[in-house]
């Protein structure tokens, strides 16, 4: 066997996505020009990315080096870890999937929604299994996290193992049926060596020990007992162990439960073809038929707790819903906290709703909400079954990142064994040591509608320009060779006040038009559109930033004869 | 090999102290007439134990089975768990003594405070000793709590591991130099299999997680760092860590360092020469020395942080210690939770510090202590590192350890293999079933001065009553062949109220006693002297109690010619 190069000897660690951000994690660990890929997720776009769908990574590395691709690990089935497979697959099709079966059905269905079932294998996992890739294999462990089914994974390779957590909290007692965290796998793993270890940083702001899912059940329970009238009950449809926590209650007090919310009722279709939940028979009814069953022998299970203006909970805040009115005696209860950035969307609903009557229970008051992310302690608890040798924090914001590599340096970890990474940045890690010596472009990919990439940070700077002050627009017709205007000039506008009423300012507008194509022509030998269209910006928004204090997209439209 | 009878196959766990209380720790596991002992603590009286100085356990049990003990294994050095050694060894010289160095350090100095060294085999161990016991053996298994050198117990018996986790709390962050729990261990051992794991109960009331010793490190840093004058340091002696903090601060801050207490001079002494502690050249001071230095120099390190009453604490707060009188500018930081039922006593001297002027900083309101055991976080992850399948809860009084059963069935625990006992309560274990099944004695024995057991419930009894209302005598002397009062009554009291100042009561009083020694000689033959007593108790106890509704002890005292 000839002697390796120094190059096959170095693991290379690097994240496509979820450094720096919370979303579209995306991580590859690479040996010997073999890469295993774990997570393919999608972000939500913040307030400012107008008009975007979703974000994604920019998948060139991959693409690159498509051969060297082992297959696609996912740890649990939440959209910021499988949410961006249908566009990956679109670029490299035929990557081989693994996930546990959860995780497994919402890839599928999503496959299904997008003709996209042939482009790959999708292979299901427990945490006993072991994919053998030849020089590495991946085991897994069980984690507990806000959906069932959640694995942490150890790469093993020739230079130590890579363990990379997932998203995790330790639920000790977690909800009826499902398992605890694994911690004498991890313990082993510890005990083995673990090479390097990337753990979810989310909560590393969060200095406690994360309550149990068990515990929001008992909150659930008691301030759904005492209520009498209908009740609306919005979380994550993700979040099947809160969906089933409760429905376990209503069906005690003989409710009937209604689903509203196209990914509510994929996931509760889901939840009961994989055994996780179940409703006695005509116990759901369509939603049709809400009007139908008395409010104290309803609840509806809608999505929206994160103040979606789209979903079933803002149209029925503002009054737009087909089915649903708010009547007084209406509970609605948000089993959830808002993701930060969505505040503001999440107070006008609850505020919506209290306008129409509705009594609203939140989070942060009632305890019907716990995060599905570890706190310090728990971060603190998985180095020290870990004991890894070198560390880099993952799923985080920078701060959430330099606070967790604290934590790890508390917990025994060499400070220069910490890695804060960006995405893109390629560490070569061996049992020696480790170091950042790469990096690869992995920018955010903006999905609106249909198109991928067709979008980038200008357009999206034009749209934050367009929602602020709007666009003011000049339409002339001139004629080049003289510099007479046949026609206009006009203006129009959108977005920005109105016009109609400040006829003062239209009329002196088309003045300034009118002086800048004049000037133009008085001044230049050979005056041409974009001279024209350069003079029409300038005059034009000096003259409206000068009257309006707004700064709108100027738009001239010369129809040049 | 002949085929072993029923009985030397089960496992025989009890307490002989440490259930249904806190204090007095001492377990003992049988396996095949041989008997492996952990821990033998005493127990601080509570306030209604009056003049006894511990409660120790009756040692009967271990003295009838004497020729069975391998050992006394000691899983940490605090009073509750070995206090208890020389009364121990008092009646049972002789036994082998097992622990980590810092514990064997003040056990070796009770015995040498109490002529015993001779009395027993002391033994070092740390976490990877291994006790081979012939078909037991003992291992241990590193844990974290408010003393340094913490250790859980495993007993390996043919039938299973026995796990006793001793006191701990899960501090992954420990302070300087001290190790994390070695969760490895712990987990190994629930790999391997746990038959029943007895667990620290102390915290079963508390929902969370612990905070770590280093965070009260934080607290104490901040708070000492805004301190200009004379700082007053009290804690728990053997709280060698929080020593460590606040005395590295002072030492950072240039002060001297002055310690006042025996305990905590003993502790320090210890804490020395085993590592814990280290302190420059010139830091610590002598007592006498206190007042050569000036305040923003100086830190007293003391006991007294329960409010006891001959502590130094209590003696600058009442104005009584010798060298040093609260002056304004002074802090005094309690860096203590109160013990319940020494409330009362800590908020006595946290007022005289404050009326003379100091400024007092205590625990809940500024971060400055932190639990040594676990809360339920801690005690939830216990139970799924050990996976037990039987489960006993230790150290507690009875709600905690009910409580602590309540957790163990959300981990998976059967309520039927949950056994809450009692101090003499046996119960016998094997791989497949456990029951109690018999019960020795094993009530309190008082410690008063240098008597053991020669104090009983009816003694305590006693100094309740005179406690709450005193004592009244009544003297005479009577002829018994006549009836004649020869002298007397006189009436005298301790405690009851100020006879003097309520003369009226005094000679009511003479005259009840008086017409009941004659009303006796009128009604009755042959009047003999308790019959005069019992007479007089009577007229006495009605009087007093109709006229101050007190009951005081009466004590008639006839001398009779």
């Amino acid at each position: 066997m000839p002697t390796k190069s120094k190059k096959t000897k170095n693991v290379r660690v690097a994240a496509i996505g979820g450094l720096g951000e919370i979303g579209k994690n995306m991580y590859c660990i690479e040996y010997n020009d073999k890469i295993v890929v774990i997570d393919c997720g999608i972000k939500f776009p913040e307030d400012d990315l107008l008009g975007i769908d979703y974000v994604i990574s920019d998948y060139q590395h991959l693409i690159k080096n498509r051969d060297k691709i082992l297959g696609l690990v996912i740890t649990h089935g939440h959209e910021d870890h499988i949410g961006g497979i249908p566009f990956l697959l679109r670029q490299l099709p035929g990557i081989d999937i693994y996930a546990g079966p959860l995780a497994l059905a919402l890839i599928q269905s999503k496959l299904e929604e997008n003709g996209l079932t042939k482009d790959c294998q999708l292979n299901e996992i427990n945490e006993d299994s072991v994919l053998d890739f030849g020089e590495m294999s991946v085991t897994f462990f069980r984690t507990t996290h806000s959906i069932p089914d959640t694995l942490g994974v150890a790469v093993h390779t020739p230079e130590g193992i890579i363990v990379q957590t997932g998203d995790f909290k330790f639920d000790l007692t977690p909800v009826d049926g499902q398992p605890a965290p694994n911690l004498q796998r991890m313990a082993k793993l510890g005990s083995d060596g673990v090479l390097l270890l990337m753990s979810d940083s989310t909560n590393a702001e969060i200095p406690t020990f994360t309550k149990s899912e068990r515990f929001v059940g008992t909150s659930i329970r008691n301030i759904m007992g005492a209520i009498e009238g209908r009740i609306i009950f919005a979380s994550f449809a993700s979040n099947i162990s809160r969906i089933k926590q409760a429905s376990d209650v209503a069906i005690e007090q003989g409710r009937k439960i209604a689903v509203f919310g196209r990914s509510m009722e994929a996931a509760i279709k889901n939840g009961i073809e994989l055994g996780y939940l179940d409703y006695p028979k005509d116990t759901l009814i369509e939603p049709k038929d809400v009007n139908k069953v008395s409010g104290d022998k309803l609840m509806i299970l809608c999505t929206g707790s994160q103040g979606e203006p789209m979903a079933a909970l803002s149209r029925i805040a503002n009054g737009t819903h087909k089915q649903i009115s708010i009547v007084p005696g209406d509970t609605v209860i948000f089993s959830s906290s808002p993701i930060p950035g969505n505040t503001a969307s999440v107070n006008h609903v609850i505020n919506g709703l209290e306008e129409a009557g509705a009594n609203v229970i939140h989070g942060k008051v009632n305890n019907v909400h716990t995060s599905g992310h570890g706190g310090q302690e728990e971060q603190k608890l998985m180095l020290r079954l870990m004991k890894p040798k070198f560390f880099m924090p993952i799923h985080g914001e920078y701060r959430m990142l330099k606070i967790h590599t604290e934590l790890a340096q508390l917990c025994d970890v060499p400070k220069e064994n910490c890695f804060i990474m960006e995405n893109g940045d390629v560490l070569e890690v061996n049992h020696e040591k480790a170091e950042v010596v790469d990096h690869f472009p992995a920018s955010d990919a903006f999905v609106d509608g249909n198109g991928i990439g067709d979008i980038g940070n200008a357009v999206i700077h034009e749209r934050q320009l367009l929602s602020e002050d709007g666009l003011v627009a000049a339409c002339a017709t001139v004629k080049m060779k003289t510099g007479q205007i046949l026609s206009g000039p006009d203006i129009l506008s959108r977005g920005f006040i109105y016009m109609r009423e400040s006829g003062d300012l239209i009329n002196q507008a088309q003045k300034q038009v009118y002086h800048a194509i004049k000037q133009c022509f008085r001044e230049q030998q050979h005056v041409n559109e974009s001279m024209l269209n350069e003079a029409i910006i300038d005059a034009l928004q000096d003259y409206l930033y000068d009257k309006t204090e707004r700064k709108p997209i100027v738009i001239p439209m010369i129809i040049s004869v």
